[in-house]
Parts: C-alpha cells; sequence; structure tokens
C-alpha cells in the first residue's frame, strides 16, 4: 500500500537524499553525486548513496542498507526519494528501475531528470507501467545545485572550474615580508575541504616551482570518504624539464596522481582532455595570477572561491596582475561567509558558460 | 520609593538609552553621543537623547519628555538610564547631577564612566550624598563601542579616522571600461549613512579634480536628524590654485562647508587641527589610494570599510597602489555584510593607536 505523505514531510525527505548524496561529493566523478533514502510509512527503513563509478547506485545502496537493517520485508510498499531520476539502461551495473520494480517499491519521488536526453524521463514510464507512482522535481532546485557541476561537465563536456584565491584585502597575494601563506587556520581547512569535492587541482609551472605545493587534501581522507582518493594535480608547463624532479609534487607517495601538461595552446581543448581522459567533473585552479587570467578570459571559470585575509600589504603580487581582462567577469549569487578571522566570498561567474 | 529591576530587565532598558544615543550619531561632535531612559517601576515615562553641543543633555531630555507625555508626577522615585555617567560641572549647560537630584529620580543607571579624569566618578559620589543609589558599567561594552570614536578623540586630540574604499574583488577602484562607481544602490545608501555619521569628509587634491565628488549625504537631511548638517568637506591640496572654482565642492550650496587645506607636511597635526579648530569627532576618508597610504602608514586609521562588488576588472588603478606598505596593517573584528550584490567588510585596524 502506498503511504501518502504530506508536502512538507516529502521535501523534509528528499532533503534527506541530498545530505546523503553529499557524502558522494568528490569520489563518484565522472558519476553524479546521487543519495535516496526509503520510506514505510513514518519509518526511515534504508539510506545510500553513490560512492563511485562503477558501484551501486544510490538507489541500490539504499535497497541494500534497509535489507542490512533487518528492514527488507518492509520494501514492499515503500516509498523511495533519490535526488537525480533513477536509470533505466544498463551500464557497468544493470538498470535501477529494475531493482525498484522486483522489490516491489511502491512510489517513487526524484529531485532532477537525466540530463542526458536519451535517458531522461524514461524511468516515468518504466516505473508507471510497472505500477508505481512517480513525481519527479520534488526540490528539484536544491537537487540541481547539488549537480550543477555534473550536469555542466556532462553537457559541455569539460570540468566546472572553481578557481581559489587567498588574497589581502588590498588584492595581495602575499603578505610584506613574503610571507604566501595568507589564511588562517580555519579558512585553510576549507580549502582542503574544497579540494576533497574536487577531482583535480590545477596549478603553472611557475607555482609549482616557487611554491613547491602539495596540493593534497590534509583531512584524513578516510575521514572523507572511506573510498576517497587525492585529487589529480595538474601541472602545466612550457617544459617538463623546467620542474626539478625534487618537487614534491613530482616526487611525494602521490606523485604516480601527478599530471604534468606540455605547453597547452588551448585550454579549452586541454578541459576537455581532461574531462575525456581523466573524468574529471569538478577542477579546482590554485595557479598564480597570470595563468588564471587566461582561464577567465577564456571564459573557463565557472565558481570564484575568494578569501580574504584581514590584512593590507602593499606589494607587487596581485591577485590579478597586469592590465585589464579582455572582458570584465561578473560574479552572481555572492555569499560571504567567516572562517576565523577571514572572510570567504564565494560566487558564480556570470560571463562562463553556465549551462542552464 | 525605588523599584528594583532584575539584571536582564536593566540590561535591555540600557540598550534602549543606547538606541536613544544612535540618534545623536553626526550632530553631536565634539560631544559625545548619549541617551537616557526613565522608568518608573516597568513604566518608561520619558526617552531623550543629546542632539547637539550647547543644547539639553540626554537626561535633561528625558526628564523634560517626561513632563511632556504629563508624566512628571512620576519622576520622583523613578529610575534613570543613561548610556554615559551624567555630568557634574557647570559647561555650556547646568550639571545633570543638579537636575537628577531636584526631580528626585531615586535611582541612576549608566554604561561608561567619564573618560575626563577630572570629572570621572564624581556622579556616583554627588549623587548617592544625596540619597540616590548608583550603579555604574551597566552593558558598558555596548556603550562604549558606541562612544569609541569621541573617547579616543578626546583622548588623542584628534579624530576617529574611518577609511571607506570601494573595489572589484581584485583590489580595483575603476571597472574595466572607466566606470568608477563600483557599488550598487544599497551599498551607496550605506555610504550615505557612514557620510552622516562623520563630521567630515576627506579627499586629496587629486580626486577633488577628477572626480569632482559632491560628498553630501543624499539621504534628506531632516529624515537624519533635524539639526544634522553636511559634513564638513576637506581638500588637501598643495595648492588651492589647482583647484578649479567650478568644482562642485568649490561652486555647490554647500561650498562654505568646504575647507582646502593646502601643503600638508603633518597629517598628526592636520588631524589635531581638525579636531581642535573643528570639533571634529569623526573624518571619513574618501581618498585615493596614495594619500590613503599616507594615513595608513602613519598610523591614523581606525577603522576600514571596503565594499567589495561582485566584479574582476583587471586595470592598474588599486586600492593601494604601488609598493609595500611601510609596515603591514591588521584588521580586528572583521565582519562582512551584503548590501544588494556587494559585500561589505568593516573592522578595525590594530596598528593603529586604538586607544583602550
Amino acid at each position: 500500500m502506498t503511504q501518502l505523505s504530506d508536502e512538507g514531510e516529502i521535501r523534509r525527505r528528499m532533503m534527506q537524499a541530498i545530505e546523503q548524496a553529499r557524502l558522494g561529493i568528490g569520489t563518484t566523478s565522472p558519476n553524479p553525486p546521487v543519495g535516496a533514502v526509503i520510506y514505510r510509512g513514518m519509518k526511515l527503513i534504508g539510506e545510500g548513496y553513490h560512492e563511485r563509478a562503477g558501484e551501486a547506485h544510490a538507489e541500490i545502496r539504499a535497497i541494500q542498507d534497509a535489507k542490512k537493517r533487518g528492514n527488507g520485508h518492509l520494501l514492499r510498499g515503500s516509498e523511495l526519494y533519490v535526488t537525480l531520476e533513477p536509470c533505466s539502461s544498463y551500464g557497468k551495473t544493470p538498470p535501477c528501475t529494475e531493482a525498484i520494480i522486483s522489490e516491489g517499491i511502491g512510489r517513487v519521488y526524484y529531485g532532477v531528470k537525466d540530463p542526458d536526453g536519451r535517458h531522461q524521463g524514461r524511468a516515468d514510464a518504466i516505473l508507471r507501467a510497472a505500477g508505481i507512482e512517480v513525481t519527479g522535481g520534488v526540490e528539484e532546485e536544491a537537487c540541481k545545485i547539488l549537480l550543477k557541476p555534473w550536469m555542466y561537465a556532462v553537457e559541455r563536456k569539460r570540468p566546472w572550474v572553481v578557481a581559489k584565491i587567498a588574497s589581502t584585502l588590498d588584492g595581495r597575494i602575499v603578505r610584506r615580508g613574503g610571507e604566501k601563506k595568507i589564511s588562517g587556520e580555519e579558512a585553510r581547512r576549507y580549502v582542503h575541504q574544497l579540494r576533497a569535492e574536487s577531482d583535480a587541482i590545477l596549478v603553472g609551472g611557475r607555482t609549482a616551482r616557487e611554491d613547491d605545493p602539495q596540493l593534497t587534501v590534509r583531512t584524513p581522507l578516510n575521514e572523507v570518504s572511506p573510498v576517497k582518493k587525492q585529487p589529480l594535480r595538474i601541472v602545466l608547463t612550457r617544459h617538463r624539464d623546467s620542474l626539478p624532479k625534487t618537487l614534491n609534487l613530482l616526487s611525494d607517495r602521490e606523485a604516480d596522481r601527478t599530471v604534468v601538461i606540455e605547453n597547452v595552446e588551448d585550454l579549452g581543448e586541454m578541459l576537455e582532455e581532461l574531462y575525456k581522459r581523466y573524468g574529471i567533473v569538478q577542477l579546482m585552479l590554485e595557479c598564480g595570477g597570470h595563468l588564471l587570467r587566461k582561464f577567465l578570459e577564456g571564459g573557463y571559470v565557472n565558481e570564484w572561491v575568494q578569501i580574504f585575509s584581514p590584512f593590507l600589504s602593499g606589494g607587487d603580487e596581485y591577485v590579478l596582475p597586469g592590465n585589464y581582462l579582455d572582458s570584465e567577469q561578473r560574479l552572481v549569487g555572492v555569499e560571504s561567509e567567516r572562517y576565523g578571522n577571514d572572510i570567504v566570498l564565494r560566487g558564480l561567474i556570470e560571463s562562463s558558460d553556465l549551462g542552464e
């Protein structure tokens, strides 16, 4: 029997599914982060999220979880809440619609339709044909925000690009006296979280040489996710030989996860290659101002995260050195949040090709 | 009979007195903004604030207000809440302690002691000798914040200096294409409020010539306060003759409130002169980066207000042009707030001579 829940309760449950989905951010690429919860009446009987490409989808994980909890007998007639339209075709795993039908789930609520035109809306028809009630578009906006980088990457065949900048209030990236570590502890933790959510981090050869960064997630990875790997580290340089072998990026224990790309002429093509070859959905830029300008001017930066530390330093190391940008960039939906003594501003770049 | 109120109620009433005091910000200099409320039992019987130097103090205004409301007979045995220790000496007006005694007020709560050592704590003794109970230090921190610019000015004999900067996220003060109006409507209203709270606004000759600003409060002044005047406008320039007579600052209806100061060699002395001669307690800087640097390097800037507009523009017009500051400036207590699409960061400059 199908249990009808009221509007507010349905939304609340979808938010639980979104919380599940978040657990997969940073490990699912090239797949999207998806979460699911299953209710029988007012009781949560199972929950799960997609963890890694090639492994079980969120719906299957939630069904498995219900069984593990001894709730298998409650699946028949239950309600499934999932952030993305269930898949209806064979990929690396069988279609979720099949499992939903065979478990006798009575009703399905989902957030966003499959952006792939070939599958879009197909689940509705398949499930309804099996007598299952289907409602799409539940908390659609919240689900879309969650899926934005992935939807963008699928559509454009290149990664969603997040630029991260740490600066003083007067737009310098070096403090008086030469100190390049500008941000405080709390803001640095925030950066590590951003890295953990990204599939790859990109710098230029100059940053690699001068700062010798590690670009790793310092939070213990198993605290992030049991399947979390360090992000790929990408270095754009004119000649590979210009990078000393002793650099952290080339010599540390994650050295096999560093990709050196020589002599890039077209950033757009390079980005497409990163998506195609490594399945990179979210790319984080931690490069210097000169390279950052090129990404901005190409319209490739989707999101801007600037950490302002409460200093005025002067000096000639700027966030964006030099002359006017080819085209002014405008941010929308800017949010500010305080981390320790620092203020983080984060927004979407309007002039970038934001998709829908 | 003295009505004893509980701790929370006492604090709440002092916050009401602070709200009153705020109404005087921008019109009381060289006097401080002070507010007062009078309660009899649980009833608010009068309230008032100091409006302008030479006129009645907050306590007297509150007593007058009680009488005007027909509450005069309730003054005997009432409780007075005032943000600053009542004055006890003859100035331009008779001492407030006298009025408090003659009206038979039963109890006095005040926030901050008179910072002038000659008067400090004298009210306590005078009032107690008249049988009035006195409690100082109520909501002292909140009262101090309110009085900070004035306390600083009294102590240092020079104004509290607030620097206002409007910039892009990359620290430019001009948008691509040359547009100097960077901030949006809401943030500009905030700037006008800041101006209304300031006694004077300072620019350099270059800004006066190139931008031809008005530096006036655009909010109708009678909405700010019935006695509000436009802030003084101060121009620092090498030669008065370098300023065309047609500039707004020299030709508009407020032209007699523009002060041109030539050839300043010592900013500290200039500031002392502004305090001594014009009673300027709060000075707002709206000057360009070169002059701003000098104020910063002299340690004269107390508060920093930066309006970040959500653009990245590039270009060579920086918030602070040129090289490293002589000494790095650190901000403390930074708060951020959103105004429309802009984010305002405001904090105190630690290295400035902040007083207590």
